[in-house]
């Protein structure tokens, strides 16, 4: 079969390899129709992830059909269509136990990281009755795509996290898939204002679209001061941060209301100042998180019930075969207005 | 002044009464501008209320101007626009204090049952500071007087005590003007189903265009099996009962899901059986609640931001001395199609 | 081996029967150690219990030691010392996701129920990986086999579904085994008062010793008054119903006080009145539940670090081989003072 | 009458000042009857905090007669014992409608900081009806005193903050007054482990006495590998900042278990690292809080009903003439093995 293969640090390669076979009796083979690329994709690429090594299978999304299942797997059997979720759970750990399925003892983000993922014409998914959800007759498998990362991380690290709740001012410093995943999620609370912040244009205009009822291009303007202009001075109760980087953590300290949350979404390289010397008053809670994928089942339940329209994530399109060329467009996001790329096989 | 007094079973009449003054420190007067009928106002009519006796103005709903202030109220000045919360909260007290206004030990429900209502040109509110609620200039103050008692009792004893969820199947037993508050107020957490049921086709109709998922006549039509049959035969995760009759609640308990939810909101006058020999092992909880308007705040936001169009209930308008007639189309509901009636004066 | 073996309504034989083997990859194959007998099991035996048929070995809790795993169990190795749980979970359904396993589609009570039970020497488990608690070394065995059963569901269904807080009231309806065992877990979280309420004096003056601040023989006090008594004629602020009969279900209804929590723990075989005339407005939460033993992991921590001491509930001691003889103290546990009885292979 | 007046730093005097007379309608005059210093009065001393301006009475703790009220409190009459708590409540703003005291807007810490203090032989208390808290009679009111500040500061920053659960293991980092209030007040919920951190053997030996399960000192030992050890590897379910430095708080995040909660409970002067870099995937929770006192009613049923000791606490008594010298005792805190000191008027 063919597989987009890393080979170190800027070199990947749409290369033959094995087909994946079962190797634990509770494994399952996919066969990938839709995949798609992931931020954290990227950050592999250029060596930021020492875990994976040279011959890994990048990605960990999508949708596929079950080629194969492992004896012990009963949830499932060839010829079901699944979504894959990014995070791999083995159901019995003391973590799954708990819904941590994040810090699985022998799963979690596995997928494309320390066993080969999903950038292929098939892969195997361990723990499948745990790790794979049903789609049901006549979905649209585009929009599941969007399902196995960035809908539940936006959800689950931003949303639950920042517990947003009806007639509440959220603001979101970061309008990319994984914030525009936070402003669609955040919308099932009511909040009376969601106010996107980012220093791209045509992401606010995005934005403006999925929701936002505020957006703030902060390369222009004062963020700062314009939250504090929209929310009579008292700053956002939820503040999501969903860029990763010290100056929006910085900047979403500044935003948060008394009482209010700070929910991470951003994956972080460098420590960040926080500022106890003012905060430790101000009755707040921050939240770092990755993602479980424990909404998966409700996540799926709002997508066929049009609560939640996830295609409007998708900007571009490709065959599964141009797999370089559709990471050449998600790493010039901003030259080609792209937000989540959909490869089918 | 006028005013809408009650003299014993079936006898009302629009009257001249005394204006009310300022007896507390923490009273204000306000001048009625707008106010409605609940069905609690047709029970003491029917005479179901001892507590209310010969001589009392009804009603507990409305909006208005601040006339005249006590000497300790602070968040009120004379010409103020307010809602009046039909639940009086002392602030003090510790039942206040826990956010479990509709038990305060001065207040509570006591407007229009044991001391002078909404339905008069002029009303004394108690506890002004904290049973009153600022209007913000140029907001559509009919659609605030549904946030006097309907709103928030459909929200808070329905939707909040149902622990409504995004991705869940809500059923709603009763689609008068309450049941239709939790409907409204339901969506906010982006359920995946809200089935409503109740005998007439017209209050049917109403709840598909305020976003009923699916609607079941259970006059004509099997409840129990139609749920079933649009919850995969599981039941729905919360079921509010929006009547207050024996029938209606044992529909409920053959309605809800295992780990579901019933939350009582109506009213009830007689005892009810519950079924112990089949639910103790369902994992369910059932909840009553009077209205706490604890919530009360949080609407005013959702209105203002146009999450909650609560307009929709009003189906009938009058001019305040036209009570009596507004109190016959009210009483006769299905026959005039009325919902909420608007008595402005 | 031998086996208690249920033949009809009021027959049991201690007889010889086939040793269980692995039938599904998932199983294992516990010898016991020491077992006890549940109310549940007298139920069965009257005939109440329908569903349990001629021939079945009773029995659903125990301690004991692996004798052979399935091939797919990969938490637990012959020779393993191990608590095994009422309820049986498969841990890849809904329910079991969503940390209700007692309601698991192909496991829940069925232990002594619908497969062979624990009042064996050897007893199949299925799904032993979600189902089985590994013993820590030096563990006291003995009492640990008061995790089975008795103390997650005192715990779960009343005290966590009692929402039991420090400072509150508590008041136990019910001082037989499961009811102290709300008891002695009612005080992890320091409630100010724990009422016990029974008919029995001897259980009262047990209460006592295990952590009553006060108790009401409701056959000789009036115990409605009595609580009034105590908490200033509020009523108790979670009212818990370890019996499962309509006069005790009526007795917490006018035991909470509003606000409050009534906690079903009894098994009932008729239905009960609710009275929602009165308790419509009292802001009050109904819970059912049969036990999940999601606390399990949690109530072994407790023991292993003494702020449970569960052995308090063991009154007698008897050789597995003496069951006949176990049943009947336990049988009449009043004449013998007999709260739980341990049975040791 | 005589009250100790700050006069700029490292300046106080026992001296001659008016007795405070009721301002508002809503006040109430206290005679002090007993009282104790804080942590943060020496803060003050220093010139660290300054808003509190020459000529200031510090202090807010203590307990007291009702001397005289405004024409608006209801809830107190002249002669009545009460607790005073150290945040004053209007009980009529948002932020105390929300139970968020500490935030009043016209309230919160004003004691002995924007208004003048306990530390006298009168004080002026805003707000009486909803910052006073009746003593039942017969009640031991050192303890009480506690009850102003740090318990509830220890128990609602440092427990409920933390979440702290019944099986859980908690790490209380600082053994001093507020630290010790924490591990008195995790007690409420029977965690399995609390282990306190400190460089001082008193007051490790002090934590042992008052429930610490381990202790640390943390100029000999290494911390982290401690607990570490006492965790099985995966560190503290709950991790209680009770210092305020930057060294401490860095110590926290490196104790915290996946899943796990850092609540700040300490007053810091500076900014922190806060390492996103591997805190961001790893599920935690960071809180802080200014004490909102919502918890004394509760707390002062457990004082009552002896679940909780807060005595023990107590370590020096004085005088309330002798505050010079009791200020001394409390500035050399190590030297003199001093924790809380009372001052008896």
């Amino acid at each position: 079969m063919k597989a987009l293969v890393y080979h170190g640090p800027n070199k990947k390669l749409w290369e033959d390899k094995q087909k994946p076979v079962i190797q634990e009796p509770t494994d399952a083979v996919v066969r990938i129709t839709k995949t798609t690329i992931c931020g954290t994709d990227l950050h592999i690429l250029k060596g930021d992830v020492p875990e994976v090594t040279d011959g890994r299978t990048l990605g960990h999304e999508g949708v596929g059909v079950i080629e194969e299942i492992g004896p012990s797997v009963t949830n499932f059997k060839k010829g079901d269509h699944v979504l894959i979720s990014c995070i791999s759970s083995c159901g019995k750990c003391d973590y799954c136990r708990r819904g941590m399925y994040s810090h699985c003892e022998s799963g979690g983000w596995i997928l494309g990281h320390l066993i080969d993922g999903t950038q292929a014409e098939y892969v195997r998914i361990p723990f499948a009755d745990t790790s794979l959800y049903h789609i049901p007759e006549g979905s649209d498998e585009e929009s599941l795509v969007m399902l196995s990362d960035i809908l539940p991380t936006g959800f689950e690290c931003g949303v639950l996290n920042g517990q947003v709740k009806p007639g509440d001012t959220v603001a979101i410093v970061g309008a990319g898939p994984i914030g525009l995943a936070s402003l669609l999620t955040a919308q099932f609370y009511s909040p009376s204002e969601i106010i996107m912040i980012d220093p791209d244009d045509y992401r606010l205009a995005v934005s403006k679209k999925l929701g936002a009822t505020q957006t703030i291009n902060n390369k222009k303007e004062n963020a700062i001061e314009k939250v504090k202009e929209f929310t009579g001075k008292k700053g956002a109760d939820s503040v999501i941060e969903a860029v990763g980087i010290p100056e929006t953590f910085e900047l979403c300290q500044s935003l948060v209301a008394p009482g209010g949350r700070i929910a991470n979404v951003g994956v972080h390289g460098k420590s960040v100042d926080l500022h106890l010397e003012r905060l430790w008053a101000h009755n707040i809670t921050i939240t770092t998180r990755l993602v479980d994928t424990i909404t998966t089942p409700m996540l799926l339940k709002t997508v066929q019930s049009k609560k939640l329209n996830s295609k409007q994530l998708i900007t571009h399109y490709f065959k599964l075969s141009e797999i370089i060329q559709a990471y050449d467009t998600f790493q010039h996001a901003e030259r080609e207005k792209a937000l989540k790329v959909i490869l089918t096989a």
